[in-house]
Parts: C-alpha cells; sequence; structure tokens
C-alpha cells in the first residue's frame, strides 16, 4: 500500500538541523537537504510569535532563484525561538552563558515556538505553533553536566529535548512534542497533503 | 564531569520494549535487560489509573527471585494502557482490530497511563503517569496505511507515537512526551536518585 502523501516534486528541506532533518523522514516521502546562509537578524518590533514567522519565511528568501529556475521545487524552511518571561533566549554563544539559559528554564515553563514556511514558485504558506514546556527544578550539578557533556551551543535555549536534560528534567508539556525538536510535522503534513496527487 | 546519577548497583530493566530501552539509554547510565514472562490479566475492578501499576508490580514479582539472590539488584518495571471513554484499549490480536482501534481514538483524545515499578531486596516503589494524547481526524487511506506498513500489533492501542501515524497524526499532547512513548523517564530519574551516592 502506498504511502498516502504523493507528490511528484522535489521537496527541499532549507534547513541544517539534524532533527528536523530526522523528524521530516518520519512522514517516509522523499526530499533533499539544502543549506544556504541567512542573516538572522529581525526587526526589533516583532513579537515572539512573529520573529519565527519572519526568520522562516527570511530563509525562504534565499531559495527564491531556485524555486523560479525550477517549478517543481517545494521549500521547507523553519526557524524555533524559545520564549521565557518576554525574553527570546538563541543559541548560547559560550559555557557561561549555556549554563545561565538553563538556571532561567529551571523550575518553570517556557515557550517554544517554531514558525515555518513551506513555498513554490506558485505559493508560499508561514504559520507559527507553539509549545508549552514545564521543566523541573534542575540542580546545578545537573545543569553543568549536560553542558559539558552535550555542548548544546546550536540550540536556541541550550538544550535538546531529546538529550539528557530533555530526559530527566522536562515535567510535562502542553502542545506538539515535534515542535519542541524544531518542526510541527503534523501541520506540516497537512500542508503538504495539498501537493498531493492521490 | 561524570554523570549526576552514581548508581553502584546493578540496574534491570524487566521489559522487552525497545523503546522503553531507548529512552533508558537517554540517561546515560549502565543497564540490563532481562524479560521474564508474565500473565498480563488483572482483577476487572480495578480503574484504569491503578491497572498499570498492578502490571507493573506483578512483572516486578518474576524478579522475586533473582532480588533475592542479589541484594545489588534494581529492577524497573513498567506497563502502558491506552483508554479513552471508559474502555482499555490493548494491544490488537489482528488487522481489522489495529484498524478499529486508530478509528476510536482518530479526531479525539484519549490518556495513555503508564505505570512503573522500581523494586529491589529492599524497596518497592511504584507510581503511574498521566498524558492526554490529541489525535486529529485520521482518513480511512491513512489509517490502513499505518496499520498495513508499521503492523502495531505490539502496541497498545495500535500506534507507536514515534512512528508515522504519531507524526501525521498526533496534534498535541499534554503530559511527558516518553511517557506515551511507555516510559514517564522523568519520574524513573528522580527515584532512582535516591539510590545514588553522589
Amino acid at each position: 500500500m502506498q504511502n498516502p502523501l504523493q507528490i511528484r516534486r522535489k521537496i527541499i528541506l532549507g534547513s541544517g538541523s539534524p532533527r528536523r532533518r530526522q523528524i521530516l523522514e518520519g512522514l517516509g516521502i522523499p526530499f533533499e537537504v539544502t543549506v544556504l546562509s541567512t542573516d538572522e537578524s529581525f526587526p526589533e518590533e516583532l513579537s515572539h510569535h512573529e520573529v519565527p514567522v519572519f526568520l522562516a519565511q527570511k530563509k525562504a528568501n534565499e531559495f527564491k532563484k531556485l524555486c523560479n529556475d525550477d517549478s517543481s521545487v517545494i521549500i521547507i524552511t523553519a526557524d524555533t525561538v524559545v520564549s521565557i518571561r518576554g525574553e527570546i533566549l538563541n543559541k548560547p554563544s559560550d559555557r557561561q552563558e549555556a549554563i545561565g539559559m538553563l538556571e532561567k528554564l529551571s523550575g518553570t515553563s517556557h515557550e517554544v515556538i517554531t514558525g515555518v514556511c513551506i513555498s513554490s514558485r506558485e505559493s508560499r504558506v508561514s504559520f507559527a505553533e507553539k509549545t508549552t514546556v514545564y521543566f523541573r527544578q534542575l540542580e546545578r550539578t545537573e545543569i553543568e553536566y549536560y553542558v559539558n557533556a552535550f555542548q548544546p551551543f546550536d540550540k536556541a535555549g541550550s538544550y535538546g529535548v531529546q538529550e539528557w536534560v530533555g530526559y530527566v528534567g522536562m515535567e510535562k508539556i502542553e502542545g506538539s512534542f515535534y515542535n519542541v525538536m524544531g518542526l510541527p510535522i503534523s501541520a506540516v503534513y497537512n500542508e503538504l497533503r495539498k501537493f498531493s496527487i492521490s
């Protein structure tokens, strides 16, 4: 029996995140990965829910020429931010900043918002999904162990939900789990169905 | 830097589930897997929250001799049930039953409850954790594709959250994600800390 998603177009994931790649592989459809560098700055007046959509669209803009050259292409770009008490936590620049971020997340809840842009030559759809994550109180030794052993410097908010600190510290979530990992895959699937021929 | 969990005892996961094994590996501590067969029947008067704890304890009982022979052993057993509108969904016996279960889960919420028993010669702790899972409306073709391609006959409720139908159909959860996979690992970690020497 064939996959309900039958897309006779070239799907490109425009993200270097191995986690996004792993999640998209869950759909069981072929795709390629192409990473184009994007300046990740954004206007300060944007709300925390607008920022990841803005950045997903900005990443999609880098693929405009590729879409114009090949009308069969569908591009998926995404950006994930961690928001806590009015502050966006980006990727930490060093060990101290990573420890500081995890101390902020300890014993309270925060929001993970992923913006997605699905674009082709003829169309563009953008949306954001939010998941609330609750961490228990983390001990200083736990935070230091995690940062030293896992070096979470490529992760917004300094943690990976599928790494040690996600296993031991995450008490519960409200929303999509895969959204916290970097791609709200159920919503992405729903958009991709519009391109499906079956 | 060493793992904050320092247990100088032999930890045994008494479960044949590859998913539970994968989750427990997330703690980064050594353990063995030993599977002893257990009759999984339970008294009908038990509530849906009591059933998985009862079965986790029943599984632990099989290890009593092993615990008596080796005082260093810590046994982790678990059982997961899917509960919807007052009914427990067990493992489906065939394709038709699997399709019927997924049709029940489609377009509504259900509860996944995992009971855990952590036992040694001198102690025994049991608890249950509940996660609410929301599936969007699934199409018949999606359900049939999933059952045919993934053969979810070893899974309570006929689905694996980390498989195709979990990616495309699960809109959101409330609670621990790893609990839905079969082991509420943050709670297990908290119990194991009591055995830690550091």
